[in-house]
């Protein structure tokens, strides 16, 4: 059958995804998945990007559906070799939260029947070794292999993506990727997340039993939020509680932009041990503590310092809600914070009473900075605070840039894209050219990467597609002789955390020759270079892709990572 | 307890790797593996390499173990973000039968019971989401997490790899690293491979039944050889047969190089319908086939299109023989080929009496060359078959590399390393990394590799290793603007086979500023140029890194590729 009411089972699945909102679309090519691409290609709202590996282009999924609220990131490998390079990356996006639809190109049916001994099989006759693989890095999965139930699996698996915000897994074999199908549901729209439902009961005995907490608390109330309340698209709702109560909000580092950080109640980052004084002070002397969305790992939680009693803290999920000590499965914050807001609206004027420290950053002076007139971590961070402005996408890798970007404010408006818990070194490449893509087509601002030398060496390659892309992103590029992050870990001058010093300020030209307009890269060996490149309007409006190397001492860290290294050293117990 | 009986289990891993002959260890540095590192830093017979990125990691690991016989890849990585990021690497080592120990830096026992939100988790308490991927692709594995049992698991896992020559996997929590435990069986010596126990009996058995259908096959028996010879160290007993006996002697394409292709009575690779039809006539022709090591895969015989019958077989493999349909369980080649020598060696006078057509490349003249003056892949090969010295070893990648370098004869002693099965593009980059530390450690020729434009879009920091290192290997980039190979696969024109051009001759001095002596890089634009450079003898020595950018027509490939695509796209159906 062809029909105008039927449709290729490949251009079904392209179908759900730009209803999404997908635009882009990440991957390599391998002959298991040519067909298909095909019909990427000839598709009229998607883009095929290409990139130059299968570890970057999962990396570039995630950093593009950290940008496109409520879209997803959109994947495409080969049998074998091509998926089992992207692993990585999508076990980041599971671990971090992030909906990636990673689609497979396979054998076809008859093959995976009989099995022959093709390339990119493992030689010993198993054809599920790499399913089996992948159904560890996701939260849903389907064998496309019969066209009669391929439109309802897809639809499965996709809203299940959407709904839990972490990746799924699709293996698409290169015959039934054209066979024909009824357009059937497509045509009623696209599909949508469906939470658990929750008996409105409980979720009033949840409010209440809040409210009661809260009024025993006085006007002591803050609200820390974090990730996740990004991750299920639960900005509004936040806000509008944060606004319409006016308690005092603070972040974890994974939350951070999700409440804007010029809002006049916001106190900053709160990391534990590791935070700063003042604000460590009013959060663990609060008497009650609404967390939305919060994650709970190492690096979110300065090595798990919190100074925060569980009967002090109500903790609103996805999924569920934990008061004290009970726990509330199902009931999750979408449903849940509006009804909260309208429960503490009314106590909005004991809550300002409470002054909030203010979140700013302050470039020292050039006598309290031992390092000057070298570029050091506590200069450098407040600097870019400054050079930042609103709609930036800002972007910040694993090692001294991660820990750094975190003690500076963002301006409103901007978004903040890092792997705090998963930490993969290289991701930041690969998801800077998603960001850019996804920033590009939502009409954000810049892009902003920041990267160490070590970092950068992993997934270099990726700039290239940027620039085939026409994208502009400024990559600051931390060249402080290696692995600073894990010198202070351990191994403080071993071998093992050098690297070999590339010629940073080439790499623009040689990996995009012909890239228009023509890229720039630039060296800052101190602070008056520095300054005067950041001054510079031409370089700030960012219209071509910019590379700065900004050469910085091997030893120096932000004291952020200094602290939270001491702590993690401890509980590797490396020998003596 | 700390005496000189004692050692702690880091450093009895080591040793065991070290008795094996590994000098050189590839993998990046990570926090849960930091500690391990000092060890290997500090250990008299190992050098850290500290790569790239852990996927080029891995297939370092790989090309090394390729030219280092009886020895192993050692990789180590640490925990999650780096083990996933070499999973494709691993899984190509278990399809092509190449011994590789994956040692991985975890936490402590302690977290691991605990189980913490710790970085590089998935976020969700699973511990064992990649130990459990990691099996699929290893033949043998073990949590190190007590150290009564640390050294015999240590022993049994890489007894496994070694015998099975197959990726074996470690777990190694960050405590147990340091600590102490008897040396033990350390000092018997290095650990040796086990094969299976067989039955004389047996054996004499299948030998008779082999001699019964040599002798009906009269002088009309050919061998066969393949990989898994070189693979599980019969090298020298195969040659033993071939010589002993003088039958007529074919290699498949992962054969290449197992029997010497000067030999006289060699007569080229086999590959089915793909094969020269001089040689395929002279093989299909063939009462008897005698294969050794042979892997049945669709590169590896044209497409499966041998043209022998079942009841014209013998097959000898590692760990089974098969005569016409009869299956020998446990009757592997290495006890075999000698045995099988001495009951043939009397039939010699007549095997030699069967003419062998010879291997030879000839390079065609400019009437014969539509393309010229512009390098073909017609004319390139043979001509590099020219170039290459005894001792060579020489990579090529997937691509219209592989498929070129087959159709030549390689001189004696010259080692070729490829993954015809895998088929992982970017792997070559890697592995010249590996192969050329393994030349130099074994005191072989140059290492030469041939990749194409795409292919090194995928692992080009590696580069930067090589230089690191102080290696020379010549690289011949094969500039064919994009994915050539696929082009004939599918998508002739189709943007998705396009690449960005990079400026490849500037790669070297990028990525290797401080490189001594300085690398060299020429673009050679036709065959003048070409034959110019391959006659410098300085450029020949290769005493310092060369790159060599040829300009290739977008659309040219060897012939063995252009028929092979042929049948793989019937296989894959794309649709029209
Ligand atoms: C894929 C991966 N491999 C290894 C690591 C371990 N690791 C964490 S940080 C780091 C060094 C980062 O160095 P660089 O990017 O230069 O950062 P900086 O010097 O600014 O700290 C390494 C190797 C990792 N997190 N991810
Ligand atoms: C990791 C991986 N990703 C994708 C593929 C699919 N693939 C096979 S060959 C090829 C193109 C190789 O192009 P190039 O290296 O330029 O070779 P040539 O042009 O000489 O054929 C691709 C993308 C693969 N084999 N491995
Ligand atoms: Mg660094
Ligand atoms: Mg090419």
């Amino acid at each position: 059958m062809t029909s105008k009411d039927d449709i290729t089972v490949g251009g079904y699945l392209l179908e759900r995804l730009a209803q999404l909102g997908v635009q882009s679309v990440f991957g390599v090519p391998g002959d298991f998945n040519l067909g298909f691409l095909d019909l990427v290609d000839d598709h009229p709202k998607l883009e095929w990007i290409g990139n130059c590996n299968e570890l970057n282009a999962s990396y570039a999924a995630d950093g593009y559906a950290r940008v496109k609220p409520k879209s997803v990131g959109a994947l495409i490998t080969t049998f074998g070799v091509g998926e089992l390079s992207a692993v990585n990356g999508i076990a980041g996006a599971f671990s971090e939260h992030i909906p990636v639809v990673h689609i497979v190109g396979v054998p076809s049916t008859a093959q995976q029947k009989s099995k022959p001994m093709l390339h990119h099989t493992l030689g010993d006759g198993r054809y599920d070794a790499y399913y089996t693989a992948a159904q560890q890095f996701a939260v849903s999965w389907a064998f496309l292999n019969d066209t009669h139930t391929a439109a309802a699996e897809i639809d499965r698996v996709i809203t299940a993506c959407i709904t839990r915000a972490r990746p799924v897994y699709l293996m698409l074999p290169t015959d039934i990727a054209y066979e024909r199908i009824p357009k059937g549901s497509l045509e009623t729209g696209p599909l949508v997340r469906q939470p658990p439902e929750v008996d409105t009961a409980i979720e009033d005995f949840v409010i209440d039993e809040i409210v009661k907490l809260v009024k025993e608390a006085g006007s002591s109330v803050a609200i820390l939020a974090d990730s996740c309340a990004i991750r299920h698209h639960c900005e509004d709702e936040l806000l509008e509680l944060i606004k319409e109560t006016g308690y005092p909000v603070y972040c974890a580092p994974m939350g951070k932009t999700v409440v804007p950080e010029d809002y006049e109640r916001y106190g900053g980052i709160y990391i534990g041990s590791i935070t700063p004084p003042e604000v460590k002070q009013a959060v663990e002397s609060t008497k009650l503590i609404l967390s939305v969305g919060l994650l709970n790992s190492d690096f979110n939680t300065g090595g798990f310092t919190y100074r925060i009693e569980p009967t002090s803290t109500v903790q609103l999920h996805s999924d569920h809600t934990k008061i004290q000590y009970a726990m509330f499965p199902d009931v999750g914050m979408k449903h849940l914070l509006p009804k909260l807001t309208s429960a503490l609206r009314d106590l909005k004027s004991s809550a300002v009473s409470v002054a909030v420290p203010p979140f700013k950053a302050t470039i020292p002076s050039p006598n309290d900075d031992p390092l000057h007139p070298i570029i050091s971590q506590a200069y450098f961070w407040p600097r870019m605070a400054a050079f930042f402005k609103p709609k930036d996408v800002i972007v910040a890798e694993t090692g001294t840039s991660s820990f750094g970007v975190l003690g500076v404010p963002f301006p409103k408006d901007s978004i903040f894209v890092s792997q705090i818990l998963w930490g993969s070194i290289g991701y930041t490449v690969g998801a800077t050219l998603g960001a850019a893509l996804g920033a590009r087509e939502r009409g954000l601002g810049r892009t902003i990467l920041f990267v160490g030398d070590g970092s950068l060496q992993l997934t270099v390659q990726e700039l290239s597609t940027m620039m085939k892309c026409g994208l502009a992103p400024i990559v600051f590029v931390l060249n402080n002789s290696g692995y600073t992050i894990e010198r202070y870990l351990h191994g403080k001058t071993r071998a093992y955390n050098d690297i070999v010093n590339w010629k940073w300020t080439q790499l623009l030209e040689v990996l995009g020759p012909d890239a228009k307009p023509a890229p720039k890269s630039y060296t800052v060996n101190n602070k008056t270079e520095l300054e005067e490149l950041l001054d510079d309007p031409d370089f700030a409006k960012a219209e071509r892709m910019q590379l700065v190397e900004v050469m910085m001492d091997k030893f120096d860290a932000p004291e952020a990572l200094q602290r939270t290294a001491e702590l993690s050293t401890k509980a590797n117990k490396y020998a003596q």
